[in-house]
């Protein structure tokens, strides 16, 4: 069997959930919510279901979900992206990753990745025979290490892989950030794959797609998840937008992965892509409502809390209440004996890259308040 | 870029379908039905998306579907599998055999493939590093070369890649050939990607898993598909069955490529895994029509039609009719002219591995019936 594959541990994701399953846990581990997405749209699959398009969708994706992916990459990036040539639909984010880092990575390529990481980065890099680079936020702040990213290029650096707003840590990256990986890009003649899928929820600090920013708008596939936009995880449509010289080799290997999705939900995602502004805004503020209700809840029973500007998740510091305990020591017995799931940091990194920090977890707060607020009593009682 | 995956052609069915459309030909190219599948589940696919379950399904589907697929192999191969440990969803029969080959293939590994082959078989093993060793099947009575096949395998073979019924010869594999198969996957300690999609659609040769023959339980990854089984093939509902060792594998794999398939239609394709014997029979028998229909109607017009004994397509041999054009020139002629448009068969052989023949088009046949005759009287009124 292959050994990179066979040696990966069974994902962080699972291994908490059925730990949170067998003592009846608040799951706060994996980030998805846990009410459902705008019921129109859940409405517009059902209907589309009936109506007789049930064969394959065209490989690229419905050219009616495309043009939804072109006109919200306009409407809420100012990027104007043709829908015919530079946007492949695929079967949610992680298959989009998985194209883009196709279509990019030949064996020996150096792709440049920003730990803290989702967990399908390392291997899939790996897996392609590209070679990472790794550079390490610096906590609290999360704050980017220019010299040692600077010092990750080299002229064998085919990418890098941002993720904006950032999963685990909350981190949007300002506009100075972006200009300065968008020096590093130039220079280098590299490639960004933007996963971006956390877009429209950010928290006072906009989003900005680095694609936007001078000179990348030919050197960025920019990914987007319908899941993570709509609240809808389980429909896995995800979305490429990128130049189409790189859209079209995304496009084969899409074809070689998965091929095409599922046409109703396509067209149910580009009609929720049509919603206004003020739904997103509507997302992002329940989003901001739920991290405050967390994050407040969390300090109130001694943990540190480290900022948070987006995405679904926020790190805590576990050490006051750690009693020396590890992260996985820690998160295991918050499960056991609080009933409270959550992600220890220490998964998001390599293991081959040095010590990970031990005394951080990860919260998911897209859940209903009321969930929330019994997390925070169960921790309280329990501490 | 990667250069491999760059080079790819656009595939042969976006291509050819994109000329059907421009010249408004009948589509017997791509392999789609032309009706819906079964309005029962189609309706069961729409009710499971109003009662809130769309948020994640779990990595290896839901437990459902997993027991429904075990229970299919049970019925109509007499395989006992455990739906807990044997059994990972997949989008789709592509992304099944993405993480099949993903799971064996480490670089140097060698593939047996037989030629014609699916188009993703090739480029997917050399993305993965692996070696293809490619054994050719002989015209008119796609024979397969035993004493080629035998010495195509080696110390270094990982796996062979097995379809049957196989698409685009319609050939489906003799229980004694699958012996001698077996034979050679035990000597050589290998494995078997079975890409078994078209299962249910044989007419009159019974389908017959590898997995079933001697010693072939725990070296063999059978891949299944809903598309084809039940006519719906945009949902893109692929499943594997294998040995728990090597399913673990196959679900991490599968982790990295796409993670999860949308619940709905898990729960509709369990549903539908449920039918009777019947249904498949009354498929299979629709479909038997279908080749009929379709294979008189060509010889009457003077083309020599292969033999078809199962999945949705069988081939034809166009030397009376092509005037010395070769199979691409004659597939382009006959749909500008004709309006009926096939897929030239050299697109399923490798450039790389000598003369393709260049005298055979693939017909789809899983048209209507009326379809099928149009296209037969639009041939016979050009031809
Ligand atoms: C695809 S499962 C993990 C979901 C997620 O994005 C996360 O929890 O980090
Ligand atoms: C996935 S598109 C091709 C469909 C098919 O199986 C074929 O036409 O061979």
């Amino acid at each position: 069997l292959n050994r990179q594959i066979a040696a990966l541990p069974t994902t962080i994701f699972t291994v908490m959930s059925e730990l949170a399953r067998a003592h009846d846990a608040i799951n706060l581990g994996q980030g998805f919510p846990d009410t459902e997405g705008p019921q129109d749209m859940v409405q517009a699959a059902a209907d589309a279901l009936l109506d007789g398009r049930n064969q394959y969708a065209p490989l690229t994706g419905l050219p009616e979900l495309r043009a939804a992916v072109a006109d919200s990459n306009a409407r809420f990036q100012g990027l104007e992206v043709s829908a015919e040539s530079e946007v492949v639909v695929t079967s949610g984010a992680t298959e989009a990753l998985a194209a883009c880092l196709m279509a990019l990575i030949e064996p020996g390529d150096e792709v440049v990745l920003i730990e803290p990481l989702y967990d399908t980065y390392l291997p899939m890099v790996r897996q392609l025979g590209g070679v990472p680079r790794l550079v390490r936020l610096e906590e609290p702040g999360w704050t980017l290490p220019r010299e040692a990213l600077a010092a990750a290029f080299s002229a064998r650096t085919k990418a890098i892989l941002l993720n904006t707003p950032m999963n685990p840590t909350g981190k949007v990256f300002t506009p100075d950030e972006l200009d300065f990986i968008a020096g590093l890009l130039s220079q280098h003649d590299a490639y960004a794959v933007c996963d971006e899928v956390y877009e429209h929820l950010t928290f006072g600090t906009p989003h900005v797609s680095l694609m936007t920013r001078p000179g990348m708008r030919e050197r960025c596939l920019r990914i987007g998840s319908a899941g993570k936009s709509f609240s809808l995880t389980g429909w896995k449509v995800g979305y490429v937008t990128a130049p189409a010289p790189l859209a079209s080799v995304v496009a084969k290997a899409h074809q070689n992965l998965v091929f095409a999705t599922a046409p109703n939900l396509q067209r149910a995602v580009a009609f929720g892509l049509k919603k206004d502004a003020q739904y997103f805004r509507d997302l992002a503020g329940d989003m901001v409502r739920k991290r405050d209700i967390l994050s407040a809840g969390l300090r109130g029973v001694g943990l540190d809390v480290l900022p948070c500007d987006g995405s679904y998740f926020v790190m805590a510091d576990i050490t006051p209440l750690a009693n020396g305990l590890d992260d996985v020591a820690f998160a295991r017995l918050l499960t056991e004996e609080a009933g409270v799931t959550t992600i220890p940091a220490s998964a998001f990194y390599d293991p081959a890259n040095g010590t990970p920090p031990r005394h951080l977890v990860r919260f998911a707060f897209c859940k209903q308040d009321t969930v929330l607020q019994d997390a925070v009593a169960r921790i309280e009682r329990w501490a």
